[in-house]
């Protein structure tokens, strides 16, 4: 089983996890922890290029997607493919729907480039994911407490605010796959409303 | 004018490119040597992380073709365009063709991922390409003697012949961008094999 956790900044996607990889734990699975981008050394290396605040040169949008599927490309052959193989569970903090939240949705990149990057470099999908949905602002002020903003934390609320637009446009168009969590409720409450749409 | 320059290593580009330079120099011309992967400071980072040596992760095919298309995007929208839309004459060690011969044929990925990328992320062609074409021993020799082999140097000579190959299939295809020049010859009659071509 794949599952992938997706949401604006400071929403609780790791307590969330957390949470639910004690829970797979405590029934005997074997659970995979990761995250995108990165995931392996090399992924988090390009995770570094792409959080970095770089005064002296623009990173292009084209450059952005382009480096987040070569992270992923990495990620889903170095660990989530042979994961899956050996009946692990992965849980991941944020995969393709985060690309066109971010990028398409965000950025204003056409989901033509990133619906072809996903047919040719993503064999894999989730059959989960969840979607914690919580006002820009609150998950906003979450991210400032814990510490330095990173290149896209920086970025204005006009951003997230089409983000999180992006999110809510995947949620309606595969609400099988992807079960919204409202992430204002309390990290426990949270937890139960995932368990119930896991049974 | 976009000129770009071909090969594989040690079959003399570098030189080649700084006589053409200064030919152009000394015609008043405005001229911008640059090189792939790299040409910015973002650009050559990913640069260093695609000929890096890594004996603990092998990077996938994916992640090296994505990583140079990160790379060129950059390079593209920072140098590349900058420069043509400036009357500027661009001077690129390697561009495109050299993710066909490099990915497609010496590593064996499929042609459609490198089409799809070139139609979707790069908005620029060059309108002359050089291809300095020698037995892959020749070349290898000298890189040799240059110092430690990176990551694409360290491949097999069965590696360097494919890749020799693809150059030739693309240059059967495209006769009229692509010129071979004889690598075999001394690095003026290369010059002037290759001023013959501009004339």
């Amino acid at each position: 089983m794949f599952i992938s956790f997706e949401g604006t900044e400071g929403v609780g996607k790791t307590t969330l996890i957390r949470k639910i990889h004690q829970h797979f734990e405590e029934q005997g699975k074997q659970v995979v922890l990761t995250r995108e981008p990165g995931g392996t050394p090399l992924a988090e290396q390009i995770r570094s290029m792409l959080l970095a605040v770089n005064h002296n040169e623009n990173m292009s949008h084209d450059t952005e997607l382009l480096l987040i599927y070569a992270a992923r490309a990495q990620h889903l052959q170095q660990v989530i493919l042979p994961a899956l193989e050996s009946n692990k569970i992965v849980l991941s903090d944020r995969f393709t729907d985060a690309s066109f939240a971010y990028q398409c949705s965000g950025r204003g990149l056409s989901q033509d480039k990133l619906q072809l990057l996903n047919q040719n470099f993503v064999s894999s999908m989730p059959e989960v994911t969840f979607w914690l949905d919580a006002p820009i602002e609150l998950g906003m002020n979450r991210a400032r407490e814990r510490g330095a903003l990173d290149r896209f934390e920086q970025e204005k609320l006009s951003f997230f605010t089409k983000v999180r637009e992006g999110y809510e446009t995947l949620w309606k168009a595969e609400p099988e796959r992807i079960k919204r969590l409202d992430a204002t409720q309390s990290p426990d409450q949270v937890f139960e409303q995932a368990l119930q749409y896991l049974a």
